[in-house]
């Protein structure tokens, strides 16, 4: 059983002088979801790389921020991944502590080649994943 | 004569593993860019919190992702303000590297008072500044 | 009984351009586990600050670097505090994988009063923290 | 003429929920200066590592915090690098706001063959720059 959110603490390195998370920091966040749910498939970015030569880059981000997390707060992040077309993958996320979302992000993520840094279509045995 | 770009270079720390500008820290150098233009104006986001307490805080972005910026890149980035209601105004940015464009984004600030995290009119002193 | 390690991924965000974890970045794993070993102890920063106006900063720092940690990687970063002075505590931590040690750091944190800005002795009730 | 210290803005994104820049980032602004000195060579990390194969990674920093920068101030770098053997070269460096010195570091930097990641020795047109 798949599980679709992750817990991340909050640290220093995530503030800023408002004393609250710094936005840009949210992305990362919503990456590392993104990531912990791959690598439940034993997917990881590193070895679709060396062993495909492909890999997901994103292509565009819509963040809403609603509530601002805080140092020594704990995250939930949740990710759901809608396959968009043979070279697009949609990722719909939010941030959360207990039932209160903070923030909502829209991602969507191009399959490349990386040697040649071209689209290329999303391999068969990946496109499950995407759609749980 | 005020500027709305403004220049700056990549270094290791602003790029990740798969060679270009990690996708977060575009909105490092687009925030680079506001508060630059509004140093301009001898505003700094310290200076309105002790003495106006008030700040500016990010609501919303919707960022595209064109062509990655690499290492050793000078990048330009642009603002252009626009006052959208009492409370929000709108920044209409670019990041270019000549005249490629390699990221866009649209960035929502609302205008807070910062001790009781609530909204605040945007002073009439400073709306002017919003509307260059 | 508690725990004097702790275990965290290097995702995405960690990396840089050479492939591996950026040098500044091993700094946020050492104060990761830091912070989450005063955790146990029902201590967080934020509340040192907020009770007792006082907080410990970094004052010196030497940090080895022996090998690079990589993308997916899960580091173990330890921590052992010893109390110097009335004044100074030492953190000497290691970052390993396995039983390979990948970096190791000792740092000298000084207790302050945050609202003078001024050292501070460290409270009598927080030392035998530090004696573990 | 070559500069050996560069200016540098403080921005929110280097800052942390104490008001102050985070104790990591530092490192970040020690590393542009080393980076902007080279740029003068006309060397850059990426035309080393693509042309000669070679690359300086970090092997140990030793850094002194004395004063905290703050949001919007403006900090200088400076860099001084010594020949320490045929695969390592020092750097010392100070990071000041007018005469006050906020923070010194040491950073030993190894030569390696970054395909190998094995020690290399500082090719012999490279070495005039570390003596200056």
């Amino acid at each position: 059983m798949n599980k679709n959110f992750f817990n991340y603490r909050i640290y220093f390195e995530d503030t800023d002088a408002g004393g609250i998370v710094y936005y840009a920091n949210y992305l990362k966040f919503y990456e590392r979801a993104r990531t912990d749910f791959l690598r439940q498939f034993n997917i990881s970015q590193q070895q679709l790389a060396n062993e495909q030569k492909i890999g997901f880059v994103v292509r565009k981000v819509a963040v809403e921020y609603l509530k601002p997390a805080k140092l020594d707060d704990e995250i939930t992040v949740s990710v759901n991944f809608k396959l968009e077309s043979s070279l697009i993958i949609k990722a719909y996320q939010e941030i959360k502590i207990d039932k209160q979302i903070l923030s909502t992000a829209e991602v969507d993520l191009v399959c490349i080649n990386i040697e040649k840094h071209s689209p290329h279509r999303i391999p068969e045995n990946l496109k499950y994943i995407f759609n749980v």
